[in-house]
């Protein structure tokens, strides 16, 4: 008996073109049979938000926080070219164009292949974030969980 | 027999400091004898752009793209203090001065290195981008094959 | 008798929030008793500026280079949200409120637990970065001594 192979990356950047790189890798590794964690650090969380604003109880300072960053994949900016918004909106205007799969599909994909989409809890308590403005069933750790798949990891990136 | 080592970069970034460093650890790795390809996607499909302007048929947003993204390794900019293309003039005069070697020489070195550079065809599909723009002698490839080098990889980077 | 576990890390951002994912990966990695080197480069060098103005002898360019650059970890900004300085007061206000380990400290643990931290001989010389600078008990070291540890590395990462 073989064991599988493993990807891990930790997706970092809250630019719409980084995830795209980062679920496009974990898609095709997950169909290359891999084990795949993404682990979503810092500005990466915002992949994760659901589109709706949930009201929860918060600080002033998460509020300030969860109004400043985009709320979920379809939100999010370019690391390059972004021009106030213009360039995600030709990046999908391509992306349609090619038949190109956009971002939220992307992640809807993953978790169908058992990508683990981990959200990681310091960072999530720093930014305010709470568990019901997240996507459903994903998993919640920290920085050991993490190093504990990357130690043994074919692939580990970060994104 | 032991088999090669082998080092494998995605390089994402269009930053001219960035993709230096991508390419001054794949000459180094060749140097030191590791099997060593750089996959380049998105905005990292600029360093391998040729410097003149090819004429090839595109619609009006491959069209866009192309006119707003640098052609080429050297007219790249910086990740930080770009200041309007005064950072890269800086860098590259302190790198003269230091005699560190720009960009599209560390290019031509890798090639001479047998590097294996690769074109991503999805994104540059996206970016409207076509083989007459690019680099001779480059490889053309999708993130199945991307995988299939870096799941054997010893030393495996996002940059 | 089984070998030491090793992460290593490319530290080639100058951003507070990349510094401290870089930081808390090492310091994690150190804890679970690997060996851990992180490779401070370009930008990154500027976690490893002491805070004090160091007077050493520098040319023009150098120098301008020296002022624009944050001096040390306590400066330095975010890869997003920056605001022209008052992103990294939010940052730091919600790690006081939530009692997470400001850069500088996480630094300096990082050294109590022997994580190798080692600034890049090659841009240093580029930046007009000069050992009197940067932190003591450190190393100093090129390209090729990172491709010798990452080699080995079982989480290699580029920050």
């Amino acid at each position: 008996m073989t064991e599988k192979k493993r990807t891990t990356i930790v997706l970092f950047s809250g630019d719409y073109d980084k995830a795209m790189a980062a679920y496009i890798i974990a898609n095709g590794a997950a169909a290359y049979d891999h084990e795949v964690t993404i682990f979503h650090t810092f500005w990466g969380l915002n992949a994760l938000r659901k589109e709706e604003n949930i009201q929860v109880k918060k600080g002033f300072m998460e509020k300030m926080f969860g109004k400043m960053m985009p709320r979920g994949a379809n939100k999010m900016g370019l690391s390059k070219m972004n021009y106030a918004g213009f360039g995600p909106k030709m990046i999908k205007d391509v992306m349609k164009k090619h038949n190109a799969i956009p971002l939220p599909n992307l992640i809807e994909m993953a978790q169908e292949q058992d990508v683990k989409l981990v959200a990681c809890t310091m960072t999530m308590d720093l930014l305010g974030l709470q568990k019901e403005e997240l996507l459903n069933d994903i998993d919640y750790a920290g920085v050991a969980a993490y190093l504990g798949d990357a130690q043994d990891g074919n692939v580990n990136l970060f994104i």
